[in-house]
């Protein structure tokens, strides 16, 4: 028997380092995100979801000859088999995200490269799916109501694309940016807890259909994923900008944690976060309901005495107001962020199989030993 | 930025414990395998599949009153929702982990207990799931080649009744008992990559469904589930026994792996393996073809000067014979392995649930720092 005394445990493996990557890097004491060594703040600026997916998968900004064909194959990749749409069908009135899990590890059954499980065919799949999630999760919005999904456009961008398949409405231009801005900042993010699922199961060398699917079944839990859907309802329940004070003092006078705010990773406030404050105002402004950004900014305000114990906005703060304002319903909130984060996931399950290996830890056992079986007619 | 100085590696996430278990102890070193504290030896020879499950989940074994109620709701769940068959036969074509994998997530949308979270209703889920598996994986066998699934059995034992939907036979004694043997020895195995994929799923508050649906991901990898294949597929290679020494003795010349042999964890004889020994003679004789276990004992033989360097025969090396002579193709092994797998990721889930973390460890970079965003025309 193992003696406890040579046991450290690291529950929750907080500080421990599995692997290596080159993907992304993370300082959560000074807050800085950086996708393949560029900086998230030059690229929520300047760059777009698809290129940045491509910078994501291949390491590299592409030329615009590069780009142009990686677009055209996202864009060839949006329509769904018909086999997926009644899957969809069948399972429509579960929770978005669990309509998601089961739409994705269906569509590993019509994959073309579905026996194919090298690296070429990961990234094959990999940009379809990142098209396919999209489709999934607007077709699933649309068949439980009872409409037929939006046929995908072929010339929009991903994210004007996305929106325009909730109502067949094309987005402003502003609208789609903002958009654009959130699939960005959402595109990777080290070993959260979705994609280090994923990595592990790709380090059995399942395939990465498997590895995303589980991955979607991570993202799915509240404390992970769910903290979007949570700041729009906040917001709500606060009502007036001048609530917000008092609403986070009996919060934390409670004990309970305000949503938004604080993050395993960053101590110092989350580099994401800014990108969709601007368009945030803007767009509140835009849609003549300003009162969400000024209670946002209000709970902010309200929060400003913790920023010294580490606890700062994180991503999710705004981004729910970004969808709220633009139609989408809360539970769709966090498909939205696992349509933002199939390249990270793709790449992560890539990096996993150049130096593959089965992620196995171990467990510290606190139970009896050496029970003797006695037989069913002797136990009471 | 952090310095790589000060960063330890742990690839693979090898000898890191990351939790506490109270449910199954494991001596690698030693070869002892515990549920619950009573060796897997006496449960083997003793217990039966439904016992060792309500062992694993509960941390007693039942008395006749506790044992007849939860295999009377084993029993009454082994039908699945209409819907679900719908799934299945949408999917079919596909290979049964993954058939299996989208059939559990979508079982998730039919769900008495969908949306309730607590432990108990885990539990119940979890013992459903336990009935379900072995239907899906039978009815899918069944639709796949164009046959209706054989309506389950009331009254058989789970894995009695297993065999039985096969082809509607029911098996012999001797068979249902190593059937039910094997299914107890795979019942739970400490943190497993799928098991360990469960965890991580249920550490970020998403259900049993999506956990054990990340499980069976992880489980259709080949470095995992894949094994029970293998060593049937290199039996058959072998083709007689008298021609294993010089098969063995090539492979390993080609430094190549003998299937079946060596373990992650055990570096003694896995102490699984057994228990399906003296079963896999008596049945390979009994289906007269009694070539196949002469063929895995000269497999034995010509590894044992490897004994030394702790490669040591492993569960699988006689579960694809058990299998193989039962009638049930190849393709079917690892989902054997998962109907088996069950109780173990349920008791585990649960048992993250009970003081639950976020796993989140962290990836440690190597890439470049600082580039300079260049704006596309100036690239190439």
């Amino acid at each position: 028997m193992t003696t406890k005394d040579d046991i450290t445990l690291h529950r929750g493996l907080q500080g421990v380092y599995f692997d290596r990557t080159a993907t992304t890097f993370i300082d959560g004491k000074q807050g800085i995100l950086e996708y393949r060594g560029y900086s998230i703040h030059d690229l929520a600026a300047m760059s777009t979801f698809e290129e940045t997916s491509y910078l994501l998968l291949y390491g590299d900004l592409p030329t615009q000859a590069q780009l142009d064909e990686f677009d055209a194959e996202l864009k060839s990749s949006r329509e769904l088999p018909e086999q997926v749409l009644d899957v969809i069908e069948i399972v429509k009135d579960s929770h978005p995200m669990d309509v998601l899990r089961t739409a994705v590890s269906a569509l590993a059954s019509f994959d073309e490269d579905r026996e194919d499980n090298s690296i070429e065919a990961t990234y094959r799949k990999g940009i379809r799916l990142t098209s396919q999630f999209a489709t999934i999760v607007m077709a699933h919005h649309r068949i439980r109501h009872g409409k037929d999904p939006i046929k995908p456009s072929t010339s929009l961008s991903h994210a004007a694309n996305f929106l325009y398949m909730l109502e067949g409405e094309e987005p402003t231009a502003d609208t789609a940016e903002l958009m654009d801005r959130d699939f960005v900042i959402h595109a990777d993010h080290g070993s959260n807890a979705s994609a280090f699922t994923a990595r592990v199961v790709a380090g059995t060398s399942a395939d990465l259909h498997g590895a995303v699917t589980a991955g979607i079944a991570a993202l799915s839990g509240p404390s992970h994923g769910g903290a979007a859907e949570n700041v729009m309802q906040m917001a709500q329940e606060i009502g007036e900008p001048e609530n917000a004070a008092q609403y986070v003092k009996d919060l934390l006078a409670s004990r309970q944690r305000v949503m938004g705010f604080g993050h395993r990773v960053y101590k110092a406030e989350d580099p994401r976060a800014r990108h969709l404050r601007e368009g945030v105002r803007k767009l509140s402004e835009e849609k003549g309901e300003p009162k969400w950004y000024a209670i946002l900014e209000a709970v902010i305000d309200a929060m400003k005495p913790y920023a010294r114990r580490g606890i700062h906005v994180n991503v999710d703060f705004f981004a729910g107001v970004v969808y709220y304002l633009n139609g989408v319903p809360q539970d769709l909130f966090v498909p939205i962020f696992a349509v933002g984060r199939v390249p990270g996931w793709t790449v992560q399950v890539v990096e996993q199989f150049q130096h593959n290996i089965l992620i196995r830890p171990l467990l510290s056992y606190t139970g009896e030993h050496e029970r003797p079986y006695v037989p069913i007619g002797d136990r009471g």
